[in-house]
């Protein structure tokens, strides 16, 4: 359990988006950071390396992406949406990529949760973004 | 829900700590991390903002130390403890600064419910450690 | 003197943009990253706190997002554009407003110097975007 | 050329530490943050993959270490040592480790470099430590 909706529900400014749609997208950028950063270091613990490796750099980049979108997500009251939405859509972009191609080894356990953790993102991010229009 | 649980237990490699004494340390940190960035901003929205300086600056530094570590726990398999150590020790610390600094706000709901997301994180990084021994 | 230039000159596989103009890019997103981090502490010991949240809100934002983007284009081997590009925009909007407030502040001279590295980081973000077209 | 010289030399409160030995600190730390994200990559791409898994996890710590370290260092005012000292105890360690395991693949160009990277930072984070004393 995250105080992600609680921290929310006590911001002494108004929140300019529904603080559900915000609060799951939160908590889904968290959560998909960390299982990329899981998954390339279980990848890295795979016999079939060569095929693996497009698989790390892509979580990789997601975490990066998703720690940053997180970040800025977590202080909207100075929103400067020049930045936020081509952030989030680079968010959503990644978690796609990603997504997919974790979905290629799906054999291995831990690239089918890491693919769940990118879905969830994606979507909850493509939602928030909804939301600020 | 996060996935970190579900990662560990896919994990190729052994484990060499109690998976669910890691899995919440990761949930903790990554909570912690947020906690503190949300706090930051909704510090900056008080009126008494000289009060709130110090908690705004420890705040960050809690972000920046979280991060790092749930990195590096999220990646235990080529563990190098002459690192981790002192690195959960640096994360136990600033948990318990941050954490008593936030308890002097409590009137402000986002600085109590921070407080508790801290002295989770702090909790849980002890208990990592000494699992670790 | 940093080591970018160097890692891309000895890097194992072609590198389908100009050297200089993305090791400029490295460079400048680093520096940014750090002048902002310290602009926000800088900031936080002004006197006329309420003016500078706007300031502090925005050096954390451009933090964030560079420190991801730096990341991103330090690993270009399995560019993403879908995801590369939203977020190198997002780079320089964030560089854009953010230099833009600190020039409000040049009275300052931190927010004169952080300024100019945010100034030189939208550039060579920009000039980055256009040798990846 | 960064600013992190520019940005202690305006900062409004004492910094009670030379500026000349952070802002190394500062600048080192930097490099090798980005030298060792750029050697993850580089070592992606080498055919002997199974050789430099170790390489691979080390450099990613080292990243994630070197960027808190970085953060936490740029906002000295409020200096938690009992936090500092650990972080920066951490670093060293990581930086140590990370610099041995590139020595064992200097015939790599971009290996040999990364040990550069990391043995200027290891040197930088020491000396601030003797510094902080």
């Amino acid at each position: 359990m995250s105080h992600a909706r609680q921290m929310l529900d006590s911001y002494p400014r108004t929140v300019n988006v529904d603080r559900g749609v915000l609060a799951a997208a939160i908590d889904a950028i968290s959560d998909c950071a960390q299982a990329c950063t899981a998954d390339t270091d279980a990848d890295l613990s795979e016999q079939n390396l060569a095929e693996m490796v497009k698989c790390i750099r892509l979580c990789l980049d997601c975490t990066d992406i998703c720690t940053a979108t997180g970040g800025i997500i977590s202080r909207l009251a100075e929103d400067d949406p020049s930045a936020t939405r081509p952030l989030l859509e680079a968010c959503v972009a990644i978690c796609k990529t990603c997504g997919d191609e974790c979905a290629r080894h799906v054999h291995y356990e831990h690239c089918r949760v890491c693919e769940q953790a990118c879905r969830r993102c994606e979507r909850a991010c493509r939602e928030l973004l909804a939301a600020l229009k």
